[in-house]
C-alpha cells in the first residue's frame, strides 16, 4: 500500500508538473494560438471533479495533484484570453 | 461509494475528453507551435504511472481515463513532430 501511494504521488507530480513547461512557454512566447480553449476549460472543470473525488476517497495524491493543476490551467486560460488579440494579429 | 465512483467516472470523462478538442484543433490547423513538447511528454509518462496506480488499486475510472489520455497525448506528440517544419516556417 505504501508503494502504491508513492506511485500515485510520483504520477501526480509528473502530470501536474507537466503544466509548468506549458505555463512558462506560453508566458515566454506570449502566444496561445494552438492551445484549445475547450481543452483548458474541460481540464479545469474535470480536475475540480477529480479533486472532489480525491477528497471523498481521502486520496492525498489526487488532492495535491489536482489542486496544483487547477491553478496552472486557470493561469493558462487567463493567458489565452490576454494574448487573444496578439494571437489573431500574428497569424 | 457508488456516488464516489460515478464522480470519478465523470471526472475521468472530462479530463480525458479534454484532449479531444486539442487533438482536433491541432489536426485541423496543422500547427502545434504553442504546445509545449515537455508538457506532452510529461503528461504521457505521468499518465502511464497513473494507469499503473489505477491498476494496482483496481480503480476503474483511473484505468479507463488514463488509457484514453495516453492515446490522445501520444497522437499530439506525433502531430507536433510532424508539423514541426511547417511550424518553424510559419512564425
Amino acid at each position: 500500500m505504501q508503494l502504491t501511494h508513492y506511485l500515485g504521488f510520483f504520477a501526480g507530480l509528473l502530470t501536474s508538473g507537466a503544466a509548468i513547461p506549458q505555463v512558462f512557454q506560453t508566458y515566454r512566447t506570449k502566444h496561445a494560438r494552438d492551445l484549445s480553449m475547450w481543452q483548458l476549460i474541460l481540464l479545469d472543470f474535470g480536475m475540480l471533479l477529480w479533486l472532489v473525488y480525491g477528497i471523498s476517497l481521502g486520496d492525498l495524491p489526487l488532492i495535491v495533484a489536482n489542486t496544483f493543476s487547477i491553478a496552472c490551467y486557470t493561469l493558462l486560460i487567463g493567458m489565452k484570453v490576454r494574448y487573444a488579440k496578439r494571437d489573431t494579429a500574428a497569424c
